[in-house]
This record gives structure tokens, C-alpha cells and sequence, in this order.
């Protein structure tokens, strides 16, 4: 008789499929259910030399008799009603120390609330977050777990074992309870948002700015992947600017229309973000950009309405080094921003989330894994609630590329090039220098009409201006 | 024997006290509970001559009992659990038609949800948002009512005469069904930190690029509020530019310290907007530039490790007239953007908001009243889905005040004086204009990473590109 497979698989769709793939490769046993038995047919005969690590199952019934117990089950199905349908369906058939583990893209707030309901009930929970698309899944995704500590270190080493490597270190790693997990994984988007509109800016300025061809844009995108911007979508960005549409012979980017779809995490980032306090205003204009991408037919009215504000630049306005500069500080200003989300929802759910290996499992199988990661993750090693604009080496980088950042964002502005995460980027770090803000207009509006009060520069104890005697 | 009050108010606090000396000024006997006895007491001792028309009661069944059936019972509580206590206490003492109206500053969903319970119990329901402050409470404020027809027809006779007047419109409209009075009001409290952000923006300007005095400065607002700017923010302004401190015989405004607080209203607006996916840039940067004030200590930080990135202005680089014509531009577009979200929030709830109405009952007795916002009405009369920015007279003023909106973002980012909401303004009117975005750079990342597809310009079915095949 074989041992029968501690862990359990649970939706087969793209992602489950390549995740359960990753788990059997790694010499894992695995036995595995989707709700339409057809799915785990093809997906069985398409698995090849991995088919005698996996076991098929028809029935959830016979899914859940099929993993020795205590079981590992991970749930790879649709966000929402569904998880909660098929904890349901589960739940009855489990043994005490079982645990199920959602690997889906759960908001944490319901990750939160499942494990409040798994509290009172007789199984274990984990919600982790999986990012790195098919690809990252089928071979090495980056890994954000939110749960008990014991229950991470029951699967830790497979989790551990199908991440992706940065050189040797598992990108895999416990964030905290509950849905501390789900919530990294929704900053990480959100700040993947905000990469991507820097990118669409940068591309903007040498489209519409410098009048350069597709290639030529592939060839900055290139030559910015070996510097300080080396990461995935940089390279992709180089690899799509490339590609010729096989249709028409034009570059590829010429043909697809710019209407940017969305899946919600980068707003929930925005919501989030809000709910704390904390500002990140290049993700809110990323966020932004996308929603009025979609709004292609009142754009169009606008141009024809108002005029295209656009005016051509020259190299004497801006030049590639510049831009990969501008970029490079724009970077660093939005991570900035989303480390300290992360660092105000840590002391706010109380979650002590590790900073540094935040950014270290960051570092590779994800969408924003880049090569200044790894130099995060030491600044936070050093200091982890202090503001990444503050610590080396990102300070003297800022103080580096800030004129750049400042001259791009002008000459973007002057050229009717809409630049808003980096010129929100550049506000950003404008108002984190200004010692002295107009914020004192806005408190003496505040204490005239609503007798909010104030605080005053010399302490003197008189919180309201002469106009609350009128 | 006198005829009982159909009115009755519990919450004698400042808008509560306000607001019941209003209604018994205009010839309404009103009975007024206050769970401190003590407060009520004070109350009616301070009412002078309106003491007739109040009826003190010191328990709520006593108030009950003293005001005629049907019932309107108007709670003036802090927003949150109590006014829920409060219902709960009241319901078991009414009869089945009795209204009980919320004019706190409830979230519309906390609206939402007590029509909901209001429905399946036997009374009645409205929630009004009520803005102007203590003096708009005790002497017209404007008044947003949202509930069922009927409800509202049955105060309307009562909130007419005690709201703001517009020459002799009164400013209290029916807004829709639930939380439609309530939302109202949130978006209006958004804008209202969007207006008075702008204006500190512009302040910046005059006292760090100008080097101006605040005394220079209020007569700036002095001349603008003549203008198409004119507006109780901006006459506030000038104002307590104006004033002098009592203490050290200094500009008030020099001797307050720059932190602003807020209670929450406009982060309400910004997430709201987000559930929407309708753009408020202009409100997010508010919403930040407050949250950012309060971190003095890091900004003093900041300006130490990185310096301030002030350089000085002159006047060929910015004049009053070029900053009038900025905000000028920047209130438009953030109106537009107020607006755009009220109208998906319309369609989103079922609520039918009355646009132009809205517009209309802002006009007095709230904080951003305003002249425009007379204009802004008959732009919404005649097309109230269009964006504003494409109404008369809103695109000529546009045309008009663009370049000097363009040059004073210029001016400011230049001379390092933090404008994010101007900024934001422009870019959003920018990409309003622009017909093809760099979208499409973002469409081939996200195709290229997960496969998410794109469309075609040419309409080609051929939604992935060829590293699909790689």
C-alpha cells in the first residue's frame, strides 16, 4: 500500500492546475478535486511524469478520504461566495487538526473573517497570497502567508520548497495572523499599479514628447534593464515594445488600444491606504490613470473639444538618462509610500508584518520583483518603521535623481504630457521637505467657521484665532 | 390648553441647539430632550425670547408624551453607535407613524442600514445631511434630505423655513431614497477640503515664492472674492489673512502651527470615489496634503536630510491674476469631478440625485456656497450626466484659465512649493484631453505577465500579442 498524500488541491483553472503541478515537482504527493470532473480528467492526462504523484478525486467526499490526516488542503477557487461555499462543503468532513488553506485572492478582510469563523470551529486556516501569475505559480511564486505560526511551519517546507529562489532564499515567508498575508499581497499589487502607470508615463514622454518609434523605446526599456530600474517589468516593457503585431507588421503597441483593464486590488490598496491615514498618492493616480483610460470616448470628445495639449519636446527638455533617473527617484517615492502602509497596518491590526522580508520575498516570482528589493530589504533591516526616503543608500539616491524627477515632471507638464504618479511622487517628497506647509490657512478656515481650533507655533494656550470673539 | 409641539429634538449640543432656536424662531413650538438634564436646563434658560415655543422635557418618555402624533423627532447625536442607542430607546415609545430624522453626521451606509430596520419596525425614517456649521444650524443651513417622498413632504414646510435662502430659494431638497441626503453631504465635505486645499496652495505661493506678507495676501483674497472665485471660503480667507494675533501682535495666521486635522469626511469621499472607480484626484490630494501636514516632525526631518527645496518666485513668474485664473481652473475641475462622482453614485445606489438641485441648495448656509455654483446648476439643468467641463460656461472659462493653471503648476513644481491638488487638477483636465493615453503600454504588460487580453485599434480579433505563443 502507498502512503496517501498529506496534501489536497481544490479548483483546477489555470492557477490551481500549475500550483498543484509545483507541488507534486517538488516530490509531493497530491490529491486533487475540481467541482466539474472533466477538468481534473484533461488535467490528469496532460500532467505527463507527474501523474503518479497525483491523486484524482471525484467527489469532495472522496477528495478528503484520499489525504492522510492531519490534512493540508489548498483552495485555488474564485475570491468571494465561492471560498466561502466550499469551506462550507468541507468543513463537515475534516478531522480536528486538518487545515485549509486559501491560496485565492481573497480582500483580507474576509481572509480576517474566516478566521474568526474557523476560530470556533474544528479546523486550522491559513489565507496566503500567491503572486507571479501562471508562470510564478507552475514554477516559483512569491509567497505571503497570514496565519498561526504553527500552522505556517506545518507547510512551510513545501511552501518554501515551490516558491521561487532569490540565489538560494525561498520566497515564501510568514507575515502575521490572520490576513496579514492577504493584505501584503494587496499592497504589492497596489504598488504594481503604480510601476506600471510610471512605465505608460515614461513611454509617453518618448512617444508623444520625442516622437520615438516603438524600437526605439524597446532599446531605453533595454538599456534601463541593466541598471538601478533592472526588474521584470522593465524587461517586459522592452520585450512588448519589441514585438511586432503579427497581423499588420506594426510594432505591437501601435495597434492595442489604451483602455487599461483592472481587477480592483490596486483600488482596495487606495481604500486601505485611506482607512489609515496613510498617503500614497502615486498608487491613487495609477489607480486613476486606469479609470479614465476606460473613458476613451469622453477623451476623445475632450481633445476635440479643448485641443490636444500637446507640444513636442526636444532632447534639450528631456533625455533618456534623465527620464531613467526621474523613474528611479519615482520608484523609490512609491515604495516609500507603500512600506509605510504596510507599517501603519502592522501597528494597526497588530500584526508585527516583517518588514524586510517583505521586500526580500518581493524579490523574485512576483510582478514587481526587481533588483532594488534586496537593497530594501537591508534598509529595513537596519531601520523598519523609519520612512525608506530617510535610509541609505536611498536617500543619496533620491538627492541624485531628484532634479531629474523635477525637470522630467516639468517638461512633461509644459508638453500637455499627463505625468500624474510621478508628479505625485515629486509632491510627495516636495511636502515631506517642507517644514513649514500652508496647513495653518487650513486649520485658521477650520477654527472660523467651525471653531475646530488650533495648536500655535509658540504653545501659547489660546486655541482659537480673534474671529471667535466676532 | 396650548396645542402640543409636533417637533421634538434630543441632542441639545451646539448644532442641535442651534438647530431647535432656528425652528422655534420660525413659529414652530418644539419640545428638546437632552440625557443631561443640566444642558437642557441651561438651554431654555439662554432661549430668551423663543422660550415659549419650547417645551424642556427631562426623560424621553416625558418628550414622548409632550409632542402631538405624528411624531418628527429630529436626533442631533454624535454620528455612530449612539444614534443607534438612541433609536433603540425611542422606538418601544412611538406610534406607527412617527418619523424619526437623523440629522447627524451619520455615514450614508449607517443611513442605509437604519431605513433598513427602520422598514421592518413600525416608524418612519429620513437622514439629513445638515451643513454650515453652529451659525448655519441656528440661522440657515443648507440641507440635504434623503428618505421616501412622502416623509419628506410631510417636513418639507418645516426645513424650507429654517434652511439657508438663495434670494428666495431655500436651500433643503429631497436628494433621493436612504442614504442619498447623507452622501450628498459627504461629497459636499470632499469638495469642501478640495477648495480649501487649493486656496492653501495658493497661499503657498504668495508667502513662499512671493515672500509676501499675510496682510499682501488678504488683500489677494479681498480682490478675488469680487471675482469668479467669490465664495465664503475665499472671504474667509482674506479674513483671517487679515486678522492679528491678541497675543504677540503678530499675523494670526504666522503664529498657527501647520497641522491640519479633519474629521474624516473627505477620506469618506476619497473611498467612496474608489467604490465607484470615478477619479477625484483633486479631493485625494487634499485628503493626503492633511494627513502629510500632520507629520510635522518627519517633515522637519526631511527638510534637514534633504534641505528645502524652496527657490524664490518673482513676479514674472506668477502674478495674482495668474493665480486667480489657476484656482479659478482648479475649482472647475475638481467641481467636475464632484459632480461626475454624484452622477455614478446616482446610477450605482437607483437614487436619481437632482443634480442641478444639488448645485442649487450648496449655493448658501454651507461651507463652499458659492456664486459659481449657480452657473454650475444651470450647466446641470441643461445636461446633468455630461461632465461640467463640457458645459457653458465652464468650457470657455476653461479654455480661458488653462495656460495660467499650467503656468502656475509650472511655477510652484519649479520653485519647489508643493501643489498636489492644482496639479492633480491639471493633469486629470490633461489626460480629459488627451485621445490616446499610454494605456496601451499597460494593456501589453498585463497581457504579457497574466494573459488578461486586450482590444485591438483596428478591431482585430486577436486579443493577445505574440509572446503568447513564446
Amino acid at each position: 500500500m502507498t502512503h496517501k498524500p498529506e496534501y489536497g488541491l481544490i479548483g483546477l483553472g489555470t492557477m490551481g492546475a500549475a500550483l498543484a503541478l509545483n507541488i507534486a515537482e517538488k516530490g509531493n504527493k497530491i490529491a486533487v478535486y475540481n467541482r466539474t470532473t472533466k477538468v481534473t480528467d484533461e488535467f490528469i492526462a496532460a500532467s505527463g511524469a507527474l501523474r503518479d504523484q497525483l491523486v484524482a478525486t471525484a467527489s469532495l467526499k472522496d477528495f478528503v478520504a484520499a489525504i492522510q490526516a492531519p490534512r493540508k488542503i489548498i483552495l485555488m477557487v474564485p475570491a468571494g461566495p465561492i471560498v466561502d461555499a466550499q469551506i462550507e462543503a468541507l468543513v463537515p468532513l475534516l478531522d480536528a487538526d486538518d487545515l485549509i488553506i486559501d491560496a485565492g485572492n481573497a480582500h483580507y478582510a474576509d481572509t480576517n473573517r474566516r478566521f474568526k469563523e474557523a476560530e470556533t470551529a474544528a479546523y486550522n486556516f491559513l489565507g496566503i497570497g500567491v503572486s507571479g501569475g501562471e508562470e510564478g505559480a507552475r514554477h516559483g511564486p512569491s509567497i505571503m502567508v497570514g496565519g498561526a505560526q504553527s500552522d505556517w511551519e506545518a507547510v512551510a517546507p513545501v511552501l518554501r520548497a515551490i516558491s521561487a529562489k532569490y540565489e538560494d532564499t525561498p520566497c515564501a515567508e510568514h507575515m502575521g495572523a490572520g490576513g496579514a498575508g492577504h493584505y501584503v499581497k494587496m499592497v504589492h499589487n497596489g504598488i504594481e499599479y503604480a510601476d506600471m502607470q510610471m512605465i505608460a508615463e515614461a513611454y509617453a514622454v518618448f512617444r508623444d514628447g520625442l516622437g520615438w518609434t516603438s524600437t526605439q523605446v524597446a532599446e531605453a526599456f533595454e538599456q534601463w534593464n541593466t541598471g538601478p530600474l533592472a526588474s521584470y517589468l522593465v524587461e517586459i516593457s522592452g520585450k512588448v515594445s519589441r514585438a511586432t503585431d503579427p497581423v499588420t507588421g506594426k510594432a505591437m503597441l501601435d495597434v492595442i488600444l489604451d483602455q487599461a483593464g483592472q481587477k480592483g486590488t490596486g483600488r482596495w490598496t487606495a481604500i486601505e491606504a485611506q482607512m489609515l491615514g496613510v498617503p500614497v498618492p502615486v498608487i491613487e493616480a495609477a489607480v486613476a490613470a486606469r479609470n479614465l483610460s476606460a473613458k476613451r470616448d469622453t477623451r476623445i470628445q475632450g481633445a476635440e473639444r479643448f485641443g490636444s495639449p500637446l507640444q513636442p519636446l526636444t532632447s534639450d527638455d528631456i533625455t533618456p538618462e534623465m527620464l531613467e533617473k526621474a523613474l528611479t527617484a519615482g520608484k523609490i517615492l512609491c515604495y516609500a509610500q507603500g512600506f509605510e502602509m504596510l507599517d501603519a497596518a502592522s501597528r494597526h491590526f497588530e500584526w508585527s508584518l516583517p518588514m524586510s522580508n517583505i521586500a526580500r520575498v518581493w524579490r523574485e516570482g512576483c510582478i514587481i520583483r526587481s533588483d532594488m528589493l534586496g537593497d530594501m530589504a537591508e534598509a529595513l533591516d537596519k531601520s523598519s518603521s523609519q520612512n525608506l526616503i530617510f535610509s541609505a543608500p536611498f536617500c543619496d539616491m533620491l538627492m541624485d535623481c531628484e532634479s531629474a524627477l523635477r525637470a522630467t515632471v516639468l517638461a512633461a507638464t509644459k508638453a500637455g504630457i499627463p505625468v500624474p504618479a510621478l508628479a505625485a511622487g515629486l509632491s510627495w517628497f516636495d511636502t515631506m521637505r517642507t517644514a513649514r506647509t500652508p496647513a495653518n490657512m487650513i486649520q485658521a478656515q477650520r477654527d472660523f467657521f467651525g471653531a475646530h481650533g488650533f495648536k500655535r507655533l509658540d504653545d501659547v494656550d489660546a486655541p482659537h484665532g480673534p474671529w471667535a470673539a466676532q
